[in-house]
């Protein structure tokens, strides 16, 4: 079983209720990596009996650490229309609401469609780029094969502060897994802080609320399968103590298959 | 009383409920714009006794059209930690939810900041451009003086599917009023339907869910006081009856007041 099979395995505990647990395979430098916290909560609503469709956005708040350990998962259909469904979600470990989502699921038609951004073009494939180095970092890391065109994570932190946190990279999961909304899910968590790449200076960061929207329904998802998939990240604004960045994950096709945008608090 | 203050002046009705209603000042073709609605959500947290801080971010969920009358706010404090706070709010008409939100407060302190995307340059300013005609239009944009350098909304509905659906403009409230968080909320939804923009074609279309993230204090948006801010919007991918867009509001002097991202479900 895949180890992200693994994190996202919650088991039905009552009505509405479903229990998880930490997986040390994504451990962060302290808890869990939140990608998998975000997969939890859409797995949790995934999983319920009444839902509806295949989701089409999710927003995840960090409310606090997550622990090492189980986690509690509290879901509830807040409105059931006939094409679309709102969730809401709650990850709690003893007392505590550690997490809290939202989420849309529909049951999508072909329509008209159109992409308006475009996939950067011109880069070397994958196989042609070396995978990043590992060595020293955190579990979480080592679950995604990452090759960076731009904006690699530095390997030193030297504090030369540059020019944009613009990054762009192959990524896929590893081991190798095929691609699906909590695969999705989980990498659009994956882009590394964009302080680190503009900074190149350790400092206390974490994800307050993290934002995807899914452009892509399971068929197409189903046809990325276990390749690498491209993706681009950036900030727009560092201020006060919170800065976002907003990512996009490409099929080798070009399709574009999710957007992401997160708020992430720092100490300076 | 200016008609924003209005439309968000909710009464406490318990604890953790406050009542307000729609405004026909913001009224859209069916109930009430969706930016009024966030704004009411966003005020509800904002006038619990035990906020923290100011917003950071908020996202919204449209989960069902919301009637012209009465809307009960349920908000909660899912979690309270020393700088930061997590709220979920829910509008209730009768026995049904009508939209849910959760946001996140913070106390921000000053740190190293940095702005690394940047306001368009070189634009006329506002009082050089046609405020944009209202004829015919719903009250809600007659709430707003619009003048577009870029991409304005359509003045036929003549089919000619455009490149692209970026739109840019300074924007205020109508009658002019002081920016604040209600204010910065409500126009993050102002912008339209970026599938109108691109097609110039007529299409059921209706927001399911809006995240703003806000870069900017309470003391930044008093500088900006009651002058326009600038807009910018565009569109990344339209696909099989779901569309995202993303906006920046920008104030005169170059600042990022808030990033604002949407999905949109549109019949074709």
């Amino acid at each position: 079983m895949h180890p992200l099979d693994e994190a996202i395995d919650l088991k039905l505990a009552a009505p509405g209720e479903c229990m998880g647990a930490t997986h040390p395979a994504y451990a962060n430098m302290v808890g869990p990596f939140g990608g998998t916290t975000a997969a939890q909560l859409l797995q949790a609503a995934w999983l319920h009996p009444d839902r509806l469709g295949e989701p089409v956005a999710l927003t995840v708040n960090f409310a606090a650490p997550v622990a090492d350990g189980q986690i509690l998962f509290l879901v509830r259909a807040a409105r059931t229309n006939r094409s679309t469904q709102h969730w809401i979600i709650e990850a709690r470990q003893g007392d505590e609401t550690v997490a809290t989502a939202t989420a849309v699921f529909a049951l999508r038609r072909e329509t008209w469609s159109a992409g308006e951004a475009r996939m950067p073009q011109g880069l070397p494939p994958a196989d042609a780029l070396e995978r990043m180095q590992l060595k020293g970092l955190m579990p979480w890391p080592q679950r995604y094969d990452m090759r960076f065109t731009e904006g690699a994570f530095p390997s030193v932190f030297d504090e030369q502060e540059q020019d944009h946190s613009r990054s762009c990279l192959w990524v896929r999961d590893e081991p190798a897994r095929p691609m699906d909304f909590a695969s999705l899910t989980a990498m659009s968590d994956s882009f590394f802080p964009r302080i680190y790449v503009r900074r190149r200076r350790r400092v206390p960061i974490g994800t307050v609320t993290l934002t995807t929207y899914f452009h892509a329904d399971s068929a197409l998802l189903a046809e990325v399968a276990d390749r690498h998939v491209l993706g681009v990240a950036k900030a727009l604004n560092f201020r006060n103590g919170y800065f976002d960045q907003t990512g996009e994950l490409w099929s080798p096709e070009g399709h574009l298959l999710a957007s992401t945008h997160q708020l992430v608090y720092f100490k300076d």
